[in-house]
């Protein structure tokens, strides 16, 4: 592990080493809806210096339009190109790799951020928000049916997960053993307010368990976010570094795919003891915003 | 395996060995809303015989009042104090086992027959119905906060599950190490209508996965219901027999508990390939109904 912090020498060295810079968000460029100290001007500083910027976040409540508005919201310089949330990630593989066929449906989970890059892609979707009205007694569940015509379920965060989205997924999956069975990511938890709440993976512990069928998963660490990144933009991954505050997430994702990677300690990973995780960011700083002064 | 359908004989020397009787329910003395054939009449026979009847159930929905007026529907004898669903077994162990504190509180994920069997026992208890209203936004997440009040989290099955429970569940047992974590069941799925659907423990799934915790598990085939059941009716194990459908619940439950185990042939289990499972019922027969002609 190099410690950048201070070090303008080790900081020139590793930034010029770079070309594309990829970015979780939450606990790097921001704190819910606060910036994190001087990172705007360090942004600023690498588009200066002709570095690529994407920003790669798991959350999938939202669209990269969403996500816009929000760093427009917080004066951050940014572009719908620019951002890859795991909604927007599941949209790009289900048409480009999986090639969807334009008379199958997905079934949703989640909420409009995934319906909104499903309809930017032109794949056909239902669930969501049209389920949000749950079964009203235990007699309606026979109303739950086989549909041929879903041939995927995608998965993401549901603040308005029912029993009657779980039942319908779980039934085009178990009775379709064709049907994609895709989550945007596997979080457990996540943190907010100081504590944390479950995530997206534990929601969908719901829908896996009673399936002998574990989903395909988008987000960060997996491969397969990387591989759509890749394809998409084409990266050098030598030339290319993945920045974060999560080892299990951020910064294994970035090793898996070959990246370089840079911890920063404004998040979730505290600085005692970093040398004794398994895992092991190669370049750490104590803020993004201590990148330059 | 000793095959009793259509020997009377055998019948007479097994029933002469059993004083009591533990039944599951659907698929042995009923389908849904329709007796089994002839069943009304063996258990009208066996009560005739001084045989103990009890009725056990892992479906956590209904309270023992609830089942009642289900056997009266549907013109089977049976009295409350031989109903003995999940329900009522974690009302009965939370009040006799645990002895739970009478300044603690409960909170539930379940539906009205836990609610009404935890006010039998003089159990305090929130949640469940008094939280069917889910969290209007992501915002209000941080309205949920730990309560030293909670002393056990107690989970069933729930057709109106929401985020709200889960997150609140989740909080009690995340921040309060002392708090008891324990469901009704784990049933993974549940039959209906020719197909499954998710279960209870499909749905605890989504409480376990992201918590470092496992619950204990109050229904078939879980030793704490046996115990409870022994404790209550002071049975002799070596004169009761478990008679169910379903080999990896009510035959393994009637087995590790000790007792004799009479397998039936109108549920969940087909005829074909007994021989091959690893669960064999000591008896098998093809339906309750042919227990006396």
């Amino acid at each position: 592990m190099i410690h950048l912090t201070g070090n303008q020498d080790l900081i020139t060295a590793f930034v010029d080493s770079i070309d594309t810079f990829l970015f979780d968000c939450d606990g790097v460029i921001w704190h819910a809806d606060v910036p994190v100290d001087n990172v705007i001007k360090v942004l600023s500083q690498l588009r200066t210096m002709g570095k690529r910027i994407l920003f790669v976040s798991n959350n999938s409540t939202k669209s990269r339009r969403q996500y816009l508005k929000k760093f427009n919201q917080l004066n951050i310089e940014a572009y719908t190109n620019e951002i890859f949330g795991s909604a927007y990630a599941a949209a790009y593989y289900i048409k480009n790799t999986l090639q969807f066929p334009s008379d199958k449906k997905v079934y949703v989970c989640g909420m409009e951020g995934i319906q909104e890059e499903l309809d930017s892609e032109g794949i056909k979707h239902c669930g969501a928000s049209d389920d949000d009205e749950n079964l009203h007694n235990l007699n309606e569940m026979s109303t739950i049916k086989d549909d041929p015509g879903v041939g995927a379920v995608l998965f993401g965060f549901d603040l308005n997960i029912n029993y009657k989205k779980l039942a319908k997924a779980f039934t085009y999956l178990y009775s379709n053993k064709d049907c994609h069975f895709l989550a945007t990511n596997s979080d457990l938890t996540f943190p907010a307010g100081g504590t944390v709440y479950p995530g997206t993976g534990a929601l969908l512990a719901a829908l896996s368990a009673p399936l002998e069928r574990k989903p395909l998963i988008l987000g960060k660490p997996e491969a397969t976010m990387m591989e759509v990144i890749v394809d998409k933009y084409h990266l050098n991954r030598e030339r290319t570094c993945m920045v974060g505050d999560r080892l299990d997430t951020d910064i294994l994702f970035g090793q898996q795919g070959g990246l370089k990677t840079l911890l920063v300690l404004t998040g979730v990973t505290p600085s005692v003891g970093l040398e004794k995780q398994s895992i092991k960011a190669e370049y750490v700083i104590d803020s993004l915003g201590n990148l330059f002064k």
